[in-house]
């Protein structure tokens, strides 16, 4: 059975790991523009790459239940390219957030989208699951 | 065995829904408000909205676990029916607050009720299943 | 199957009342120094609490993704161990956290650590899997 879902595992490590590479530009962030805790303003620089982190850390678990019901419910081989995407957008994001305010519309449009694709396979594969079970 | 959890994912994609619709009300709150990112202060109306998405987004994820945990091991039918009173609550919550602080506050108490209600039956199913297991 | 995950599910819910009390500790700290909703800047006490308690949160679904993952693809016994520890960090950097910015340094770095053990594991068990299903 775990073959079903160890891809979807694979890919939710690789979040886990980009999750923690943004924490640690945050960490390095602050030292840079001598932002102490608890203290979450400051300069401009700092203050976009507190944002970007703190942007993809409310949209992680968002991301990996997206990922997991499409996986199961869906197809896990579209869930896996959909989620190896999404932590591509978020890549690009961050960095783009972190030189400025517009650089992170492209990359956050791009992420979104993969979102929207995620939620949408995992409705449907969840209202076919339904109507298998029910009628 | 998808059967014993579809009703579950149902309900999960109902929040990821819920979750973006409040995000795209922050959204159009800076809009109105002119408040730009990486800003998070304004106005109070535009704090109100960002605060309320801030809070919903923060325990959706514990509702999640909950809701999961408690489907899984006490029952999913009556862990479905939470989970659709926490999605009213919150709905509720959000628009309360984006209207005053008073206002968040009955939704507030509503779906935190519903919350434990969720965490004490996760708990429960979790020890009959262990006292089976290991008893 | 459930005996599998019964104690994971467990250590779940002991992090979800952890995340609870911490929610609570946030609310008596709002009315100690009279920080109303939803304003979240205010005495360095009370933002002390506040970033202990968004930090906490911020990184609990990591930690519940992660826990799950290692115990279920690397060992449940192991991954329940480290569960536990790091629920106990994050129980001491809280209170070290509302005591001086300087005492939350110290939990932090240990429940990091085992973090970083439970991704680890995650990871092994991950690879382990992909090698025995696909090769």
């Amino acid at each position: 059975m775990l073959e079903q879902v160890v891809c979807l595992a694979a890919v939710t490590v690789l979040g886990l790991l980009e999750q923690a590479y943004f924490a640690l530009m945050v960490i390095y962030a602050r030292r840079k523009y001598s932002v102490s805790p608890p203290a979450t303003t400051g300069p401009p620089e700092f203050e976009r790459v507190f944002r970007a982190q703190a942007n993809c850390s409310e949209y992680f678990p968002i991301f990996v239940f997206s990922l997991w019901l499409a996986g199961v419910f869906f197809s896990q081989a579209i869930a896996v390219i959909c989620g190896l995407l999404y932590l591509y957008g978020r890549y690009r994001y961050f960095h783009g957030y972190a030189e400025s305010t517009q650089g992170r519309l492209g990359p956050l449009y791009f992420s979104a989208k993969v979102q929207w694709v995620l939620i949408a396979l995992a409705g449907l594969g969840i209202t076919c699951t339904m109507i298998q079970v029910y009628l």
